[in-house]
C-alpha cells in the first residue's frame, strides 16, 4: 500500500466495480421441496454486492443495510444462478450497490430475473472506522438512472427511518 | 396427516409460533476484520423465520420478501447471536414473520440489539401451491401492537410496489 | 473486561445459563436414508451445551467428557431439531451441563424427546490455563433435582474411570 | 444386491471392518482459542465408527449409542487427526465400534492419543427395520480381549440403563 | 423439454458457454498460513468448468479428467479468485472447457494470473448414458487458437494414456 | 522445535508418510444426478497428498502442480471414498506424492479403481519461503518402481512445460 492516501479518494467509472458471480444450488442450499433457500440467496446477494463495493473502494467493507427485496421466481436445486452488481453511487463513506439476480436451467435453456437487490455498504479500515470513499462515475444513460434513482431511495430510506422510529 | 383440512385453519395464538434460535459465530462466518457477514446473519434470519411460519402454519413455507433491514451493531467471531421470531400476522396464504437479533458477548456480559426483520413467508403443498394459513391470535399488548404495524407495514410495502412499478 | 476477579466468582442462578437452539435437519445432515446423522447431532449437542457453559462462566470453556447417550428416535431431513441446556452443577473449574433434544415435525404437529446428554465443560483463559467458575444456584424443584443427581453422575463417572483403568 | 440374504450372516473377521480415518483440523473446526471442537470430534467418530460398521454389516446403519468419552488431550488447528475403527463384537442387530483417536503435529514430529469412544449401531433396511448382523471372528490375543470387553460394557449399559430409569 | 432431439445437435458459439465465477477466499479454504488449499482451487475450477459445459450442451455433465495444471502464484483469505471458462472443442460426446484463474487484492489494486487448466466434461442423461454435444463454432482469432490446440492436446493425452499403459 | 536443522534433512522411508483418508459421500457433494463432483475428489485428493507431504517433510507445504488425471468409475452418494497416498520421490524442496482412490460399496461389497494422481508438492516455513526436504528411501519393489517413474515423470513435465510456453 504504497500509494498516497488522496489516491484512493480519485472518482472511478461504474465499469471498475461490476462484478459477476455463478453459483450452481446444491442440496445443501434448498428446503425438502427442493427450492433454494431465501436466506442463502441473500447470503450470495450481500458476497456479490462486496465484490461490487471491494473493488470500487479498495478497502474492506462492511454491510450497512440492505433494502427491501422480492423473491419473484423460484429456484431449484441443480439451477444456475447469476448474480450481476455494480456500485450506483457513492455517499462519502458509503456506497449503494445495486445487485440483480438471474437464473438459468440449462436443460431447458430458459431463463429467468429472481431478484433485485439494493444494498449499502461502509468502507472500514483495520480498526473499523469508516473511510472515504471515491465518487463513481456513471458512464451510460442506464448508470446514470441508477445513480438518480440511488439519490431518491436515499431519500425514501431516510424517510423510512423516520417513520419506524416514530410509529415501532 | 390424519386431519381432516379444515383443522389448519383454525386460528392459532402467537405463541405457539415462538422461536429462538442461537448461533455461536465461526470464523467462516466472518471478513478479514473478523465480522460477521451481512448475508450470514441474513441466512440465519431467514432460518429463524421459517421456523415460526412452519410452526404456525404446519405447512412448508417459501420465503416471498424481506423488508428493508439496518445492521445496528458489528458482531464478531466468538459472540454468541440469538434470533427471536413469531408471526405477527396472517394474509390468508402468507404471513409477516418478525425476527428480533441480539448479540451476547459472554465474556463481557453484554447483550445488544443486532438489527429487526419483517419477513413474508407463503405457505404452499408438495407442488409448490399457495395454501390458506390459519389467522394467529395476539395476545400481549405486545403482540396486539406488532399485529395492527404488520398491517399498516403492508400498506406501506405495497405503496412503495407501486413505486418501484413506476419509476424504476 | 474491567470487573475485578472475584466478580467472577459470585454465585449465579441456573436459569442465566438456560439456552435454546433450533437446527432444521439439511441434507447434508443426514445419510443415504434420509436419517440425521448420529455424530451431527453430537456436535450440535456439544455446541448448545457450550452455550450454556458460556453464559454461566463468562469464560472460554472445553468439552472435557460427555456421559454414555442413546439415540431414542429418529430424526429426519426436514425436521425440526430442538436442544435445551442449562448448567447443572459446578465443582470448581468445571461444569455439569444437561442438554435435552427434541424433534418437531411441523406437518404432523408431533414432538418427540430425541435424546439426553451430561457434558463436562472446563473453563479456560487465553493460555488454556484452567480457571475457578461460579457456583450455581438451583432455584426450583426440577433444578434441585438435577443439581443432586449431578453429584451422583460424578461419583459414577469417577468409579468408571477407576474402572476403565483397571480392566481396559 | 445378487446374494442369497443368508450370506449376510456368515461371520467375518475383525479385520474385514478396520478403518482408518484421517481430517486436518480447519479453522472452522475450532473455537477462538484455535482448539478443536468437542463436537466436531464426536461427529468424526460417529463417521468413523459408521465406516467400520457398514464394513461388517454390509447395510445401512444407524447410531444406537455411545459410551461415556473423555477428551484427554487438545487438539488445534493444523492438527493432524486420525481415527482407526473395528468392530468388537456383535449382538444379533447390533454391534459395537470401537473408535480411538491420534493427534499428530507434524511439524514438531509428536503424537497423543486423544480419546476412546465406544459406539452402538444398528443395521437397518431401506425401510428402516432391523436387521441381522453376521458375528465378528476376533483373531489377534486384542481383538479378543476387546471382544471380551464388549460383553462386559453392554452388560455395565445395561445395569446403567435400569438405573437411568429408576433415578432420573 | 418439449425441443426435438435434433435441436440439441446444432451447433453454438463459443460465447454462448462463457462463463465467469468469482469467490472471496474464506478461513476454511485455507492452510494455517492463510494460503488458499490447492484443493479448494482445484473443486472451483471443476464448478467453473461444467458452468461452460452445461451452458453448450444443455445437458448434465461429469468430469472425464482434467489436464496437468500448475499453481503459479499463491492466494490467501480475502483474496478476490475470479474464473473465466469457456468450451474450446467438442469431440461427439465429450467436451474440452478451458478456466482461467486470476486473484485480485482489491486493497493493493493488483490483479495475477493464478492457474490455467483444462478439463474434459462427458454430457450424460438421467441414467448418466452418454449423449450427443452439438458443435462449438469459433468466432474470434482466440477462440479459433484454443480450438485448434485443443485438438493437439487431444493428441498428447492420447498418446500419454498409451504412455501410462505401458510403463505404470 | 528443538531439533537442529539438519535433522530435518535426515533420509526417512517411504512408510512413514503412508497415509489413509476415508470419505463417505454426502449430498452436498454430488450433482442432480447423484453423482460425485470431480472437484470434490479433486479437493479429497489434494488433502491425502499433503498429509503424506506433512508427515514427510514435517514443515508446512504448498500445492506446485497436480499431473493429468482420468475419472475411471462414477462415485455415488453413500458410496465409501478411500484414498491412499505416499511420498514417491523428493527433488530438493519439492516432493512428488501419489494418491490413489478406491470406493467401496457396502451394500454390494464391490471395490474400484477410481483415479490415480500425481501431485508436486512444495515445503515451506512461516514467511512461505520454501526450505530443503529430506530425501525418501524406497523399500520394496514397488515403492522403487514409483521412484524410478517419479524421475521419468518429471522429466515429461518439463518436456511439456516447454512445449506449453512454445506452443500455446
Amino acid at each position: 500500500m504504497n500509494q498516497k492516501k488522496e489516491d484512493w479518494l480519485i472518482a472511478r467509472p461504474v465499469r471498475d466495480s461490476q462484478s459477476e458471480m455463478a453459483e450452481i444450488v446444491l442440496p445443501n442450499d434448498a428446503n425438502p421441496l427442493n427450492a433454494l433457500l431465501g436466506g442463502r440467496l441473500m447470503h450470495w446477494i450481500d458476497l456479490a454486492g462486496a465484490m461490487a463495493a471491494h473493488r470500487h473502494s479498495r478497502h474492506y467493507v462492511v454491510t450497512a443495510s440492505i433494502d427491501h427485496m422480492d423473491f419473484l421466481f423460484p429456484v431449484h436445486v441443480g439451477d444456475l444462478v447469476i448474480l450481476r452488481s455494480s456500485v450506483n453511487r457513492v455517499f462519502r463513506t458509503s456506497m449503494e450497490v445495486g445487485v440483480k439476480v438471474w437464473v438459468e436451467n440449462y436443460l431447458e435453456d430458459t431463463n429467468h430475473h429472481v431478484s433485485s437487490a439494493y444494498l449499502t455498504f461502509v468502507a472500514v479500515d483495520e480498526q473499523g472506522r469508516h473511510m472515504p470513499v471515491p465518487p463513481v462515475i456513471p458512464e451510460s444513460p442506464d448508470q446514470q438512472r441508477r445513480y438518480d434513482d440511488a439519490g431518491r431511495r436515499r431519500e425514501i430510506r431516510r424517510a423510512n427511518m423516520e417513520r419506524r422510529k416514530n410509529h415501532l
